[in-house]
């Protein structure tokens, strides 16, 4: 269990956005050397990360190259060159999470596979390869329409309610899932080191926003009962030791009506829904990422507090240089904590923040979190 | 109340070690753009910084040229040209501390006059200019001599119990301490910004090594009585209040083992006693040290933890590149936390990064704490 300071491996990080900032952020505290791919010149890690590369984290050879002069590749977004990555594993680079897991989450149809092959509860679905093939089965609507590669952030999901919605669908290979009558969406947040240790965050509870399908409004711990916790924590835990993954698992869970947990779906990376971690855990998903790829002891995920995250999306109707309103009021209210990911421009819905909000109880929470709400615009 | 992107100051800060990167980390939250003056060119803040100078903080054409570029100047050790800061601010800088604070706690001397100009409670002291001088004093003996200035991190401090000790005396202007026959060191740490807020944190407790005469052990929230810690927290609230001074300030003190609280002495910036804020409290010393600076809110400074500090210092024996041993062991201890400073050479004594322990009970810190001394050896 000795560990000497030239054993930190060198990081190379495939995405330099705010989950990438927040990573770098993290890894000053035992001086990680994280290195950044991203294709924009401005992305947030620009300045923080040890040396940042501007290239496409989608390109083979930019992404075998960028590997070359590390020792170990991560990656803070899904949608990278896994060709590259296994090469890189092949040639004895350390690449966690595995290529090959990478691989099987980048399309929502082999993800839904997987949790039927080994067994894991996840909502009724059927595999489409084109807009067409939905006509196939009007016996399953209304469901989700899914794209299998290439969503993001609410992207590439929509509601097919009926045979006159056809036309509006995806023309791309996908899935249609199941509407879900659940009462509450969950996630889980599970890490695993190489050495085979698990350790999962309490469940978190999210609320989306309607139309953006962005999560809104996350609150630390789920009012949830002992026992759907424990299931919760329990298939999450179950699905990284399946995977054999090394790194930090985000597991989007729904609460159904009647009880059950189903398994929506993964990101094997840091997750929106683990900013509050930060500030309400004793260990942040940050830090936890790390200590997982670096094959370090897994840090103690408990917390003390009740805590809630707002993302701080770009307003609707402003695209320019972005101004934040009403940051220095927000933070006269005792526990919120603003975060702003340093991207010059604002869009609209564009993620250029969140905030983080501590309090003693859930309402406490609640009622900061909508006075946060009302003060703070991202215009430009 | 109303704050935009663009009001936040560019921050110049003069110094760039171990309180200068933890500052930088805090700052990334909030965005903050902090460029630093260090004359070690791998001073642990030159890779994190926005722009880091190469350059001597006690020359004045260094200082005033880097603060030319900036909005705001700042400090993360005192022993800075002052000159240079004055010039800075009577041009329109914005200059916190203030220059004419710097210049008063720069000197041990006019810092002791200026609590008893005052009426703050401090132990008994003479002035002196040289070695020589002591002797018109032997009846003040035993007493702690302390040089005016350039003293640091323990240094500059040594007793003179008796005559027979005066030739092994500073031979330069200081001063005469009366021991003082303490039970406690305290330290409080306190905030104030340009609109005349201010927040104290709660008081911790220090516990020296009796050799290097370095904080070695902290304990936070000290055990005292609440009336006592109220005396700390008023002594220091007056204290930065009378001093009108914008920043942070922290405030080491004695408690006597008559119940008096006595100031030692105080330092203008974050301090080695606030490392355990950045796990412990809600808000850290760093964050506060930034809002304060930049003239926001104060953050919430409570704790609902018990907090422990150990520092990292350099084993005797040992210089050259560093090595941490025992680290991953130490890792797997719920609730420790080591920062390391980035320093690439460990010397006998020096300071290469701490560890924060949380826990439920002072008993539990003070365990742990225990543990990893045994653990964690910086060696090379």
């Amino acid at each position: 269990m000795e560990f000497m300071y030239q054993d930190l491996p060198k990081i190379g990080l495939l995405g330099g956005g705010q989950l990438g900032r927040m990573l770098l952020q993290a890894g000053i505290d035992l001086d990680f050397q994280i290195s950044c791919l991203d294709p924009d010149p401005e992305a947030p890690c620009q300045r923080l990360a040890h040396e940042f590369t501007q290239g496409s984290f989608q390109d083979f050879d930019t992404v075998y190259l960028f590997g070359q002069s590390q020792d170990l590749i991560s990656i803070e977004i899904e949608h990278v060159n896994i060709d590259a990555l296994e090469k890189l594993a092949s040639e004895g680079k350390q690449v966690y999470p595995q290529p090959h897991l990478l691989r099987m989450i980048q399309d929502k149809r082999t993800q839904k596979q997987f949790f039927q092959q080994y067994g894991f509860p996840t909502a009724d679905f059927r595999l489409i390869e084109s807009r067409e093939e939905i006509n196939q089965h009007l016996d399953f609507l209304p469901a989700y329409q899914k794209l299998g590669k290439g969503g993001y952030d609410g992207k590439g999901v929509q509601l097919i309610a009926d045979a006159t919605q056809i036309a509006e669908g995806f023309d791309a290979p996908g899935l249609l899932e199941k509407a879900v009558d659940f009462e509450k969406e969950l996630a889980v947040i599970v890490a695993r080191n190489i050495h085979g240790e698990v350790k999962a965050f309490p469940a978190v509870e999210m609320v989306f926003h309607p139309v953006q399908n962005l999560v809104e409004f996350l609150i630390s711990p789920a009012a949830i009962s002992e026992e759907i916790e424990a299931q919760a924590v329990d298939i999450a835990t179950r699905l990284i030791e399946e995977m054999k993954m090394v790194g930090l698992l985000a597991v989007e869970m729904f609460l159904t009506k009647d009880g059950q947990v189903l398994i929506n779906e993964i990101a094997p990376r840091p997750h929106n829904s683990g900013h509050q971690t930060i500030r309400a855990n004793a260990t942040s998903q940050y830090e936890q990422h790390l200590r997982a790829i670096a094959g370090l002891p897994l840090g103690d995920t408990s917390t003390t507090v009740f805590a809630g995250m707002l993302n701080l999306l770009g307003e609707a109707g402003y695209t320019g240089k972005v101004k934040y309103e009403g940051l220095a009021e927000a933070l006269a209210i005792p526990g919120v904590f603003p975060f702003l990911y340093g991207k010059k421009i604002t869009k609209p819905f564009r993620k250029m923040g969140h905030v983080s909000i501590i309090g003693e109880s859930r309402e406490e929470v609640e009622e900061k979190a909508n006075q946060v709400k009302k003060i703070i615009r991202v215009i430009s």
